[in-house]
């Protein structure tokens, strides 16, 4: 394999859809220096490893050789919900955006390269696009393509109301394309449509189009939904070491497979060669522990991590937590969540709620060999956990 | 009748809608001088008497005491047809709308009060909305109620594109309405859509909305197509005195009665009386005579006026047309003109279209008594003239 199609593997690596990969082929012959954009929200950043996922991508073009335009829409941000419907999405002050933006830089290069990072504004070129710049764009389209893109096209259908500036929000994000003479463009699956429109509109301006990546959208600690805060199945990229240590090795057996994919860069044939060996007998915990000890070292540093997980096996061998613990498995239904005090209850590790309060309150509950200190707390579907009360009664939890 | 309801009747005269009514009244009661706003394209003028229904009406409301603003819609004019579709909406430069402009006040002074009337071009807050604010004003309106316009529903679901700057065209008209703070826009019915989204962005923008009066399109010479100079059938504000009392007098006397309604100030009793003169015996052409008096005297003096209907006498004296003269009808078919040589083989005044071609340029051809010069004139679906070859051979043809 020469050089040029190990990079396209390498690229390829838990991508999504390449449109297109002959294009990509050509632009990566070039040898020159590729600009490779990917856009990003100016409201405050939090980002976890659903975000890795493309910035792990990102990272791989800066090891090609490659310069991340990395974009902060603070131009629409500046206008917040026109409609005013949206009270969350409030116009940010130019403060604001900066301080988001500096904010970003200090999570976003635990895994960009700097040096390879231009972090760019939009309102730079938007300010200066006036309402008849924008009235051009806007003639580079029409309604009834814009009325094909999915979630449109389910809205206008049902008689859900589109306001007409969420039609021009896709083609300023394309003509971001054209300002930025982009040569790809990352996004994730849901951002189709709007990096196509990129490649549209370059073409109008007669640029080469961009190339466009997109990226799926990781699935988050319960396996099932996608990862995301408000949801609480995140791992955030600021976690401390230990907490970021113990979520992942709360992921599955299964799931874990899809996390080395996406958020490792340990080669395939490696991580196919372990699934190999835990189909024949190994053990999956201690190539979790492959999986922990490569996040939270790219994340906080090797002696970190190794230190993550000498505390995560002591939590254990603190709670001697017996080898054969019963499996169990609950069904949380919609609220997709389970108090606590239910979850004991359910297992059969406590006879009432009240009982599972007391025990609490005591201090005689562990999770996974930690002291529960919070009757409050809910465990959310998808996760697998050992609870324990007491010093004998144990059992492995699997929520669904 | 007090004076509120006489007013209301005068403004009722010849219009298609007013929306609402009650408004308007509202409005009128106020005793203050109201901002009556009707808006322009920016490309070279040249007025005929369709426009002059609409200037008609805001002479009306500056006799009332009210204050006419002339908006010359200067800033889409700028951008000419983004699309490129259209090479006959070339953007146009500073100095040639500055031009029009001129152009404009030449004819439009000729039925507007030039001291009741302010001019004025909607660059002059459209330059200053930018990118952000054309976003705003696009979240004021849903693509649902702009697919309810006419021509958009049409357009969309015969799958033909609609580009979406168009979407953007009706709300910079209806912004254009919340920067003037107008209290009433005046419009052809053509524009009803768009003069309601004038009344919704006033409201959204906390103003009282607009009323808005709509006006019909008026019918050309042919009494069937809307007047347009490109149809041919029209009579313009500039035309000397002689051509616009031939070209009035040229009308049908079914025709002439809606220009009474629609561009004479005679009042509509007086109107009435005549139309039951000529229904027991009067000779619709004396009243013609009046409808010609007073639209040439309004554009050029009672003088002038005279003169041109003591010369159209004289002109069907020379030509000695008697009195009994054969009424022929000819269907034109698709192309809604008849080139005259065909029209006189068509109605038996000569043999061939040779014939035609000879006797015309020997000078023997006459329409309404005046001699045809050129060989290639084309006649009209709609129209009714006299035609005579010869001395002796006369022919009345309704082209239809």
């Amino acid at each position: 394999m020469d050089s040029l199609e190990q990079s396209l593997a390498l690229i390829r690596r838990g991508t999504e859809e390449i449109l297109l990969e002959d294009a990509l082929r050509q632009k990566l012959a070039l040898g020159r220096s590729l600009r490779v954009k990917a856009g990003f929200d100016p409201t405050a950043p939090d980002l976890h490893l659903g975000h890795a996922v493309l910035l792990n991508k990102l990272r791989q073009f800066q090891e090609l050789g490659h310069e991340v335009l990395f974009l902060i829409g603070d131009f629409t941000g500046m206008i917040g919900d026109p409609s005013g419907k949206n009270v969350t999405r409030k116009p940010l002050s130019r403060d604001e955006i900066e301080h988001n933006a500096e904010t970003y830089q200090d999570q976003v290069f635990r895994i960009l390269d700097p040096g390879k990072t231009k972090i760019v504004f939009n309102s730079a070129w938007l300010n200066e696009l006036g309402a008849a710049g924008l009235i051009q764009l806007a003639a580079q389209h029409t309604v009834a393509r814009m009325l094909e893109r999915d979630d449109f096209s389910k809205r206008y259908k049902s008689g859900q109301p589109i306001a007409i500036h969420e039609f021009l929000y896709p083609l300023i994000q394309g003509y971001d394309s054209v300002a930025l003479k982009a040569d790809i463009e990352l996004g994730g699956t849901d951002q189709k449509f709007n990096l196509l429109v990129g490649r549209q509109l370059q073409e109008a301006y007669g640029q080469e189009p961009q190339v466009v990546i997109t990226l799926p959208l990781l699935e988050g600690l319960d396996g099932v939904q996608k990862m995301s805060k408000s949801l609480g199945n995140y791992i955030g990229i600021t976690d401390a070491p230990e907490e970021m240590f113990g979520k992942i090795m709360s992921v599955s057996d299964t799931l874990m497979w899809r996390y080395f994919e996406l958020l490792s860069f340990r080669d395939m044939t490696e991580v196919r060669a372990w699934q190999e060996s835990v189909r024949t007998g190994s053990n999956p915990r201690d190539i979790k522990f492959e999986l922990g000890l490569e996040l939270v070292g790219r994340f906080h540093g090797t002696e970190q991590a190794r230190r993550a997980k000498e505390a995560f096996i002591a939590r254990f061998q603190r709670g001697a937590i017996p080898d054969a613990i019963e499996q169990i498995d609950l069904a949380c239904g919609e609220a997709r969540s389970m108090a606590i005090a239910n979850l004991l209850k359910n297992a059969g590790l406590v006879t009432s709620t009240s009982e599972a309060i007391r025990m609490i309150r005591q201090g005689a509950v562990r999770l996974d060999g930690e002291r529960v200190e919070d009757a409050q707390t809910a465990c959310i579907a998808g996760s697998e956990h050992i609870y324990q009360v007491g010093k004998r009664r144990f059992a492995r939890v699997r929520l669904t």
